[in-house]
């Protein structure tokens, strides 16, 4: 049966994308479990970061195209499918107070893409294939999906994937921006780019993140409660703790407070 | 005589930049020509795809400088040079209807890089030069054009373009985000790109352009219209071809319907 | 004793980064003095580049943190460093007049970084070293510096330094696009590339730079004065010579007028 299913090690949690048989393509459950899962951790402050994988060597291999018929027929349904279950998931990744890594091996096409287009880093298998064949499958991309490719490749590139539709490996998906690096052992990698995310400071790597999208393609200018937000790092136990360790030579203990 | 040749094979229309002598360099004219030629093309609904080459071995030189005495020497003419007779020709490749292929073999500088800027994707042979050399010629960047550069490979890249005014090569401008891939045989692969761009549903390719540039770099949010517009493929035969095919693992044929 | 230097060769200045013994960390009187240097230079009509570089074979360490006790202490205090002392600083160079090189050797980090992107181009050896590792002090970047960096590399990268704050080197940055070229000896290609900008007609430079900041991330579209002095060109000495001399093949002799 599909599914998402979540572990924890210490401050970093994982999401497992599962449709065994089916090389985790994603269904309307798994959408909403994905929104569910990230809405849950993301409000688990005790986090440091959070790892997504798919199960047994696959990322994901995108929508399940079964499922159409039921839940992507009617323009209505076509609309809801889009702006709101698989948006909803995006948004809950791509808003999760915490850094998210996308550990990718296998098939990481459309859908399963989209997934890891909205994680704040990509780790890739050199044997992993990337790609959004929709135009074979006689549809564009949906907008709010769009535009998270849009802000990643930028349009010259997010148009070469979309009008030709080729599936291509991890060296052309590095070149092309998909992704940070590509590593012979993912889930090593991903446990220690976890392990050095959580290293910093929480209060830090969450205020960071949050500035990334709120400055970025656009940026408008931040509002006065905004800014004292963005500077209120500054009354924390960690500011203190970082440069008073930076100076003493000594290691930081952060504990974000 | 400087000319625009248009040449139709199958669903793909070829554009050809022709200026004997001069290594094609765009007069206005051919500027005009290539206005009247795109808007024709976007109107002819049977096409799937658009190239656009240079005559005899070259993209095209730049703007004709010869003409500027009497086209572009007052600051009235100047404005219209390029706002109107300049600007008109970009929109109309960037807004066509249909996907464009720039297919570039040796020189492409100046305002033959501004057409291949506008195209959706650029191919190059590896002795093909680039480059925007103006300031070496007394003047600024159109703000026009300048918008197509900075879209494409960012400002710091537009401005070790403009500031040093070197000619580069293929390799480099690759690396600096300006072509697709670089390839010994150009016609072949314009001809095979053009052909797995025109396997894809006609209606997907031309919505994936559309949005690409209604939704970056600003991705304001569509209209009730747009999004209906973005979603009216649910009832489309190609969207029912597509994904009845992909099951029963046959070939698609797409119509455009 | 920290300070900035300002030194003149021709039309090319130099402002040089210096704090012995503090890998020339960046106090807010450096800070100050080089806004105050900056507003200078752009002053200065005679002038057709700057070049920034660092004493003694390293661009900056970053801020001088040991300041931060005194001046980066409460709220009003770090939202006063951040939104002027070091904000004035960015836009000094980044709406300088002129166009300006930086010429990074050695350690360029945190606060040395943020000089190097609000320069024009970024010139490196590959032995200088990279990041911002703000995380492990225990802060966010500052929102109005988060802005240079997102311009320049993009929000999936901007993440990956913040979140990871590893230190990464010459070859690792260039990839990440922070950098132009990476040359062995660093002060002789920063002067060759100031020479090749001088070469150009200066009010065209100048108008490439401001019209780059303009245009990017937004292409807001330019009001009709804006647009009468981005056309301006036209009626200069510069335009004349420079079309003249390249119909004549002659080398041109650029004034500025």
């Amino acid at each position: 049966m599909s599914k998402i299913i979540v572990g924890h090690d210490g401050g970093v949690a994982t999401v497992t994308l599962s449709n065994p048989g089916k090389l985790n393509a994603i269904d309307v459950s798994m959408w909403n479990g994905l929104t569910e899962a990230f809405s849950g951790l993301s409000r688990d402050e005790s986090l440091r970061c959070i790892i997504v994988r798919g199960a047994d060597g696959n990322f994901a291999a995108g929508a399940d195209i079964e499922e159409f018929a039921s839940v992507r027929s009617t323009l209505e349904q076509g609309m809801h499918y889009h702006t709101r279950t698989i948006a909803d998931a995006l948004e809950a990744i791509a808003n999760c107070l915490h850094p998210v890594v996308a550990a990718i091996e296998g098939v990481c096409v459309g859908g399963g893409l989209e997934i890891a287009c909205a994680c704040d880093l990509r780790i890739a298998a050199p044997s992993a294939r990337f790609g959004i064949p929709v135009t074979r499958l006689g549809f564009p991309l949906a907008p709010g999906e769009y535009i998270g490719l849009l802000q990643l490749v930028g349009r010259a590139t997010a148009l070469e994937i979309l009008l030709e539709g080729r599936v291509f490996d991890a060296a052309e998906a590095r070149e092309k921006g998909l992704l940070h690096r590509i590593v012979a052992d993912v889930p090593a990698e991903a446990r220690n780019t976890a392990a050095r995310i959580a290293q910093g400071a929480p209060l830090a790597a969450r205020m960071n993140k949050k500035l990334a999208r709120r400055l970025s393609p656009v940026p408008e200018p931040l509002d006065e409660q905004e800014l004292r937000d963005a500077f209120s790092f500054l009354t924390s136990h960690d500011y203190r703790e970082g440069v008073q360790t930076f100076l003493a030579k000594t290691k930081p203990v952060f504990t974000g407070k």
